[in-house]
């Protein structure tokens, strides 16, 4: 078997079309798309994702969590199938791309080999992950973690939305219960393509992310307790401080960061203020620490260092102080020979590229527990994502899908 | 005209039971109580209100803003009421006492001139003003500003709740528009009993708070504009980081505060993250800093400084920054007269007494812009206020509405 030839590149018109037009459902409020796991519009994007498999000759299968496997034969029965795909469920004021992007080049790639009249050894399952995105049901990467055994089903079923909607049932409810166990199919290899969602990329313009590497992650929940009292008649000696203890630990974790480069973030997106009013000192302050690092080594440093200062800066002001780790996973190392092949596409192509981290998580990280796995990413305006305004470019879009084809024929094998 | 005697005193049991009965209405979840204006709840305390005034021989006037007057007539046709007074409304998680002591108390001096058998010259008016909280439509002291002409009514029959509900619209909701031209009563005085809403008189074991000034104040408004961007892909250098400028303001505010001591105080409160996501760096991040002070210069001076500082803070992080001001107050000087008459009525009484400033504004410190003013305190446990285990002791209660009594007495003058 040799690679692919550089003359061999997907439709990218084609792709960017479907993308225009999977868009049109569950829009956004600006531009962007509300297409949340498990709603109306969740079940509508599957239908026109299905609609559009089938029309390419691909079989359906489907999990106990909903996730939607398109199946393109292979020529020999006993090999095992090479998986593709993403997720097509977005943030609530989510971008058309993230996710998206991953699933349909996928379709795309199956579309231009038969465009091509293009055998493979192994099958080719093109794949749409239940609840990636997690903001309607935490946590993130729902399905992907079931089928890698990280967590149960039960457990999944169980989620609860905002409003308090029972995951199992809305799945139910959109009619996208499928009979096969959740984790029983086993995987020759799986690859994912992805928007960057960070500004790397595009400062050092590069189309192609070459992805090595997965971030760890921990979130750990602060709970401060204060003493809630009067902002005008509570003298600064008398003041149990909880707001203030909160403002201490962000610039501590900032300063855990900064010395822990490079290679690891840490931040805080969610805050609450309890009673949060103008005049009331808070008597509890609630928020999550989002720390991140490629290395093991570093991301458990971060942690530790930050459970060890943060309840002394507490303490020093005679504040409550409880931490509890509510979001974690272990940094993940992609498949070297999968991310060679990606490197190597993108050279063969001409693309520009360059070797990166995965900041995000992804469907990919469960499967990495289960499957040689890899990543390859293209840049988006800005780094904005999770935002209406995340903006990709239709070169940007081709360049990947085209090295995702080479990489995914390379691994699902040509035959003839 | 001689002062009332010292065997002259209030029913505090009957003051008690009053206290009790009102915290059946708008009970919070631990103990407390959740009355806010314009709520149903409001509505009901307002009807049982009127009630007992009724019954205790009141006629009700209710001016625009939904502020109720509850008259007895004097011997003197021409001789301009004393009004006495506070507010029925709560914080969100309040207490029994902070404003309700006040307004009942108000009517227990009625109800006891009644069973004394007891005429003055001067009418005296129960007034329960709306809105004192501010917690639900800011700013606070609302009626009692536009009464002061320091508010016009149409701003505040446009403020909003948070859900996005208009005071005016609230206020004709629950039936409580009136007739009476808000501001057009003319005051003879205005006496106002409240908690303390500090520790500073349980410290030092005195019943009895002689308030001799209010604390200005400024609500300062601070919006800061970060990039809304992932946790996870956004490099720790390439971040806009809202919440960090956050955390290195409310810092400066702390220092701001303690440079100024003795007697200022700041802090924040309020709080809001936008998205607020876990994993979702804040595009916004909108908190009031509340400063305070007795003293106009320090107050100033202290507005000066967080203005002055707090923008470099947010540059330096490339962070957008807004700063407005939601509320203000100058300090006030509480009436000679009236604070003597508030000091020998404790000492008659056998009261322990201290002079005190009111760290908490109060509707009394805008009536002071209109009418001689002045306030009597006692102490609550532990400084608590605006918390639902806001506590006093009946002996407290009992002694404030006693000096109340007193000093409406000698300023409404006895007649025969």
């Amino acid at each position: 078997m040799t690679a692919p030839t550089d003359n061999l590149r997907i439709n990218g018109e084609r792709l960017w079309d479907s993308l225009m037009e999977m868009a049109k459902i569950g829009p956004g409020v600006r531009g962007g798309n509300n297409r949340q796991t498990l709603t109306d519009a969740d079940a509508e994007g599957r239908k026109l994702f299905q609609s559009w498999c089938e029309a390419a000759g691909l079989s359906m299968g489907v999990d106990q969590m909903g996730t939607m496997f398109m199946t393109r034969p292979g020529t020999d029965p006993d090999a095992l199938p090479v998986y593709v795909g993403s997720h097509l469920d977005t943030q609530p004021t989510g971008g058309k791309y993230d996710g998206v992007l991953g699933v349909l080049s996928a379709l795309e790639v199956v579309r231009s080999l038969n465009d091509l009249g293009i055998q493979t050894k192994h099958p080719i399952v093109v794949t749409n992950w239940t609840n990636e995105e997690g903001a309607r049901f935490s946590p993130a990467m729902l399905a992907s973690g079931v089928f890698a055994g990280e967590i149960p089903l039960d457990y999944a079923y169980g989620r609860k939305d905002p409003e308090g909607k029972i995951f199992g049932e809305e799945l139910q409810r959109i009619g996208w219960v499928g009979e096969e166990t959740v984790g029983a199919r086993k995987m020759h290899a799986y690859l994912e393509y992805h928007i960057e969602q960070g500004p790397i990329l595009e400062a050092h313009d590069k189309p192609i992310g070459v992805v090595t590497h997965g971030q760890g992650l921990w979130w750990l929940e602060v709970t401060l307790t204060g003493k809630e009292a009067h902002t005008g008649s509570t003298p600064m000696n008398m003041r149990v401080n909880a707001g203030l203890a909160m403002a201490r630990i962000l610039e501590m974790v900032q300063k855990v960061a900064m010395d822990s480069q490079p290679g690891c973030v840490g931040g805080v997106g969610q805050m609450f203020f309890s009673p949060n009013s103008r005049n009331v000192l808070p008597g509890k302050v609630v928020f999550t620490i989002d720390i991140r690092s490629p290395e093991l080594a570093k991301l458990t440093a971060m942690r530790a260092r930050i459970e060890e200062e943060a309840p002394k800066i507490a303490e020093a002001l005679g504040v409550g102080f409880a931490i509890e780790p509510v979001g974690h996973f272990d940094p993940v190392t992609f498949d070297p020979i999968l991310v060679g092949r990606v490197r190597a596409a993108a050279e063969r192509l001409g693309y520009g590229h360059m070797d990166i981290i995965s900041g995000a998580g992804h469907d990919a990280c469960w499967a990495a527990r289960v499957a040689p796995t890899t990543m390859i990413m293209c840049p988006c305006v800005d780094g904005l994502s999770h935002n209406e305004d995340e903006t990709i470019t239709p070169e940007w879009a081709t360049a990947g899908a085209d090295v995702l084809l080479h990489a995914v024929l390379e691994t699902a094998e040509i035959v003839g």
